[in-house]
């Protein structure tokens, strides 16, 4: 098997951009991967787009062709790859094996959704629910959100944690993503709670208090309030693959995907023994950590899928950072902090860098890869040279744990 | 790089099947492929889907994660692989390359589509016609039927070609689809002309006058008529790919699977220097025949993407059987039949096999693997030992070329 080095990176910001559609952002991504890997004059052998719904979002089907058209890539192979909102990293792992199986040498990854456009009201909500269960699940009203509410009510009551706690999570990613230039949410909460008390929207004695107040805070799927979620947005993130015996020729300080793992789980939530275990990310965390021969002590920094909070604490216990039942807890107690034992999101998570759909599997290995070379800026992490990714599909029934380390 | 064999396969009926839906389909050729390479009781690594339009056609963006779950596989990796008509040459490519690059050793394929059901007036068409560029293409009505009518008066003028000759090609696939008891039109051309005249709907002198006639071969994209084109059909195919060191453990004679190719051209169709050359399918066709150390000469029988049947003749070309401007002639002269030169379409092609769009690129690996075994029925070709496919996604802009060869 070849070795796969990342030699360059493109992130858009992420936000409500009114002014790129979605080919746009993919273009923009990708150029600035090319550019950053000075791979202007090679030619690529693939490119692989990781994106959800740009079908019922943007009406367009054939987004690698027309990429791999626009950006002066012809004639390398072109694929769209759907995993939900796993998509980007479902794109990374068919360019790791195009290279990996000696087949490619260099290969573009490129993951993006264009959503915050739709004016349709239910549109974007009813698309995504097109990865639950028909029968089981949707037709009962059983959407993400939904599903992510009984899981928080399912694991606060099973192991003694707080709301608040939870409320932890959102603070420090959104603190996380206020050093983040790209992320869609560059504040902190504290800044969002002084904005209302300057415009008299009422007042409160702390932070928690704040997130408890149904005016400023509504709950969105009981007990998950508007701070517990992400948002959508808009953006892109490329990577830009090569075989690893090639990497020097391109760039000084290349970073090596040494493990990748996939594995899913029942589509029907009920259906597993226990609401609170990510069977897929036990299974797919323990291929990579097998493939890169590490262990989860090995890793520096994480990128977790906190589309909701709770998954972000969940999370952190089957991909081997905390006993099951402790990563809501850990996560109150600052463990989880840049700094702190296994700092969890620099980037701001899905919470506050947003969410992209079909980008965040790429832009979590963005930051692992900013963050292994130093250039995380005002959220780097010391000393860092492994980290993992947690990039989520469907409700957790197809997970997809991706292993960066330097070179 | 690892061998990969193919250790057995599945393939629905193709056409009008009011009873099944999406999953019902992929489901049946997945267990039928799983039953027919005696893999029941073998954990499978990976299943990729091969499926253009589930989102829009049946409402369900989680096909890979349903499927997995549904047929027993979990925790396997699975994956959604879109690439337009081409979808299920992609999945192969996916499939083939999880292996090659030793990652996986039992992975599962399946293209399939339901498309038959849809009601809303114009909506297959306009879903089929999101891989067309939106603003040089689509918004002035250049679909995908259009975009081949064009290329057929180009085709018919530059080579001094004529439109009978091109029926020859509906008249070869209809004879060939006789003999398949899954194709969509089990039927001659021959017989529907038998059927108008004795329900007095006209009488005609030979099978060009009854192909010429307004009334009963209607013009659907000048000069394309109704038999010119595939009809739109349910159906799926599936392939059990396996490492081919472990491929004689399941079965006395698997197929291998010795070159793929993908390439692609420009996404609009009128930058292209000559409208009858597909560059995609030269580029990627060489390609599969350098991996597999093959040329045109050493291939037994063809399954060519004949959407269109202009299609089935620019490819025979640029695949490299004939020389530019001799494939209408050469499918007139019989060149193309069974027992002729080069075979192509001995199932019946999309014409009379049907076009479940992400079906089909399996669809056409599942045919060869039958012919090299010999296990064709009626449609035998003799003496197989390779051959070769032409998967066509968007118009030309995405092209597969996959060779299989007996082990």
């Amino acid at each position: 098997m070849k070795k796969v080095a990342i030699i360059g990176v493109g992130h858009t910001k992420f936000g409500v951009l009114e002014n790129q559609d979605l080919m746009d952002l993919l273009c923009d991504a990708s150029l600035e991967a090319i550019n950053d890997s000075n791979t202007n004059d090679e030619n690529f052998d693939s490119v692989y787009v990781g994106s959800m719904c740009p079908e019922t979002f943007n009406h367009i089907s054939g987004v690698a062709n027309a990429l791999v058209d626009r950006i002066g890539l012809l004639p390398a192979a072109a694929d769209h790859i759907k995993n939900g909102p796993a998509s980007g990293g479902s794109a990374i792992k068919a360019g790791f094996q195009a290279i990996a199986s000696g087949i490619n040498s260099m290969v573009l990854v490129v993951g993006g959704e264009k959503m915050t456009h739709i004016t349709t009201p239910g549109l974007v909500t009813s698309a995504i629910a097109t990865i639950t269960h028909p029968k089981a699940e949707r037709s009962h009203g059983a959407s993400l959100p939904s599903l992510a509410g009984l899981l928080t009510r399912v694991y606060l009551e099973k192991y003694d944690a707080k709301l608040d706690w939870l409320s932890d999570i959102s603070i420090k990613n959104h603190k996380n993503g206020a050093s983040n230039p790209l992320a869609h949410f560059q504040r902190t909460i504290e800044s969002f709670m002084e904005s209302a008390i300057k415009k008299g929207k009422g007042s409160w004695n702390n932070i928690y208090e704040f997130l408890n107040d149904d005016k400023t805070n509504p709950i969105i799927a009981d007990p998950l309030r508007l701070f517990h979620i992400c948002s959508i947005s808009d953006g892109a993130a490329a990577l830009v693959l090569c075989n690893a015996e090639l990497a020097k020729k391109y760039c000084e300080n290349p970073v090596l995907i040494t493990g990748i793992g996939q594995a899913t789980d029942t589509q029907i939530v009920y259906e597993r023994d226990d609401l609170t275990v990510l069977n897929a990310l036990r299974e797919s965390s323990n291929q990579a950590y097998k493939m890169a021969k590490k262990t989860p002590e090995d890793i520096d920094v994480a990128e977790l899928h906190d589309a909701f909070e709770i998954l972000e604490a969940v999370e952190s216990e089957d991909i081997g950072f905390f006993k099951k039942g402790e990563g809501v807890r850990a996560a109150h107690e600052g463990l989880t902090e840049i700094g702190g034992k296994i700092p969890i999101n620099p980037s701001g998570g899905l919470k506050a860098r947003g969410h992209p759909l079909g980008a965040t599997g790429v832009a979590q290995v963005v930051e692992l890869f900013w963050q292994i070379r130093g250039e995380a800026g005002k959220r780097q992490v010391s000393d860092v040279n492994t980290g993992i990714t947690c990039n989520f599909g469907g409700f957790g029934n197809n997970i997809l744990s991706i292993i960066v380390e330097g070179m």
